[in-house]
């Protein structure tokens, strides 16, 4: 668990919400939606200091294998060129032909290397980009650059594939006598399991951060918000979280070091901001209608306390039981029992939205009408306690719902 | 994959298919649907060795419970009994007392030690048996016990829940100059993953087959079928696949012996049976319209391939995809990348219903309307080659559907 509850990220800061960042969007025609935002542009106006996860499945996109490339290259990004709709994975050859024309599109645009350029898609997998609706449309991408809400929104909105509102959050804080913010946005609300990795999701910050400090903050705050996520248990191909540093608001400051005491609470605000987005993606899971937050206390080990979790938050029929309202809590306890765990069901210990309902391997008697009350809420609580130790672990899921089915019965036709 | 094809096991073979057992069936009452077959009984009329499995998950039923006690007290068994409409899962001590309760019942009416009866309950987790209602109902089911069709099919329906049709199998083959029979019957449409055991499966044989070499050819036989199978990737707490032999078509033979001509006939032909009753399972499932065969190969080991065919056929992407019959074959490839395989996109090779859709790394051109069509079968084999080594797997799954979710979502209320 995190304290990033100290922190509390705001919904109405985005991406250029921090000194030195413009964001710009166009329509370039790669949704079917006539006039739907798909490609976007996030710019530092000078060379930011940039940290980046990505996805750990073997399959990657083409954008993945070039941002990690251009990663490799060097630490300072000037902007991040993204596109919706299509996500360039399993494109062979020509697909990386393709990821990295975005990126000289974007370079030569803003008169930088190209090797300063990460570039992120999303969308169906398996098929080549529309190029030519992609060179059309970037440039106008670039000519809208901006800052402000309207910005922020068109970014936000740019990257959505099937979500149904746009995702931002983000947060001030003082680091010694200056203002610091951090922006971000994110999308993603079907084929969610990242792990080690994340959706996509654009942070900002006007901090100035010492490199490896931003990078590892970066994947801890990804390990303890998005790697925590489940919608489908289906790890996407195009999992990118990047943060930006661009510094201008700490202009002669020295930069916030590991292990200072600027760094925790820089630490705590970046997290708080990853949580909120991380929350928002699970909000607006495909077909889902509620957030499931299962907390996994007592396991021999955190890893055992994870895989249970994960077990729990990933049984379609848990998730079922959930949409229906159903207190079938059976399937909590037998999800946890199948997830290789040491302890058996004499140990458990379980309550769904405060209501105990399962004790030393038996039913807490006539609780099932409360349990049904506490699952009409939109936000759930499941603690689950294995009774063996002291390992722990969460996950924040969504229910299954005739919506999922709908929604992924004819994703592409 | 096994050999099972030589092999083909008829629907019309039931339990008492094979000389010496009979089976009978009341309704107790334990189902909401009046007059629901819901207690079962399968005897011997002489003690038959018995082999058996059970589920590996940790939270197991207190029928498992008591059945792994008798199997360790003795090798020869006289009946199971079984229940169906409340699994005694999470039920404690009370819960065992039941399910013992259950085999004393059964010992009184046949004259047989207690050790000398199986039992078996599926059904909700969590809710006490209700046992008066268990008192009435099992004399009646032993007052019916008989052979042939009529007895067959009412141990096949005591035993369903939310199954929509009752499911047997059997064969009959010469062993020397003896014919000899198997037959079996088996449940489940839901919370189907088996992992080293399966569903409820009873089979029984009059065949004589030496008991170390029984319970050798009904692990692997498992391994071959049932444990190939996935619904919904959660594991049951009350897989119980049991065989019986009682050696009446070969009396004054030498039992079978492993490592014989005659044991790999027989286990052939259990195999046969077994992939039989798997298969009904899955084209039975809930909400299920479509049986889908994921086939892996080329991978690094065996275990690689199947982590990479059990993440594909519990994909609920790739399920609903299969569902509305949309091609979109980039949710496979992003499944198996996602199952910690050692092989990227680039080496793939993906064909479904024989249509070759990706090939390294690349679409094959044009093909989406061909496998559209393919995907219109009710029967479609997923061939994915890793293109990495010689390791393979296969898993046998259904679609997800629009009444997977009405059935789940309001299941106990």
């Amino acid at each position: 668990m995190t304290d990033a509850s100290k922190v509390r990220a705001s919904g109405t800061i985005g991406v250029t919400g921090a000194k030195g960042f413009r964001a710009g969007a166009a329509a370039a025609g790669i949704k079917k939606k006539r006039g739907a935002l798909d490609v976007a542009v996030l710019v530092c106006d000078t060379e930011a200091s940039a940290a980046a996860v990505f996805t750990t499945n073997r399959v990657t996109g083409a954008p993945v294998q070039v941002s990690r490339r251009h990663l490799a290259a060097r630490s300072a990004m000037r902007a991040v060129v993204a596109s919706s709709g299509n996500s360039n994975v399993c494109t062979g050859a020509q697909g990386l032909a393709d990821a990295e024309e975005m990126t000289r599109l974007a370079a030569e645009g803003l008169g930088c290397p190209v090797e300063a350029v990460l570039v992120a898609s999303t969308g169906v997998i398996g098929r080549l980009l529309p190029m030519e609706k992609v060179r059309a449309g970037l440039p106008k991408a670039l000519a809208s650059l901006g800052r402000g809400r309207a910005a922020d929104a068109a970014l936000a909105r740019a990257i959505m594939t099937t979500d149904m509102r746009p995702k931002q959050a983000g947060v001030r804080l003082r680091i010694g006598a200056r203002t610091v913010t951090i922006g971000g946005a994110t999308k993603g609300v079907g084929m969610i399991e990242p792990r080690m990795a994340t959706t996509l999701g654009f942070l900002t910050t006007d901090a100035a951060v010492e490199h490896s400090a931003l990078q590892a903050m970066l994947r801890r705050a990804a390990d303890a918000t998005y790697n925590c996520l489940t919608v489908d248990g289906h790890q996407s191909t195009s999992d990118t979280l990047v943060l930006l540093a661009s510094g201008e608001a700490m202009a002669g400051c020295d930069p916030i070091a590991e292990g200072s005491a600027e760094a925790a609470k820089f630490e705590s605000a970046l997290v708080a901001v990853c949580e909120n987005l991380a929350r928002q993606i699970v909000a607006d899971a495909e077909g889902g209608t509620k957030v499931i937050e299962v907390r996994v206390t007592g396991a021999a080990s955190d890893e055992e306390a994870a895989r249970a979790a994960r077990a729990i938050a990933n049984s379609p029929l848990v998730k079922c039981a959930f949409f229906g309202e159903d207190p079938n809590w059976g399937r909590i306890t037998s999800a946890a029992g199948g997830a290789g765990i040491s302890s058996g069901a004499d140990s458990m210990r379980l309550a769904i939205g405060g209501v105990l309902i399962f004790e030393k391997g038996t039913p807490v008697e006539a609780k099932a009408a409360k349990v049904k009350r506490a699952m009409k809420a939109r936000d759930i609580i499941v603690r689950l306690d294995l009774g063996a130790g002291r390992g722990e672990a969460r996950v924040l899921t969504c229910d299954l719902s005739y919506d999922y089915v709908k929604i992924n019965a004819s994703y592409t036709t």
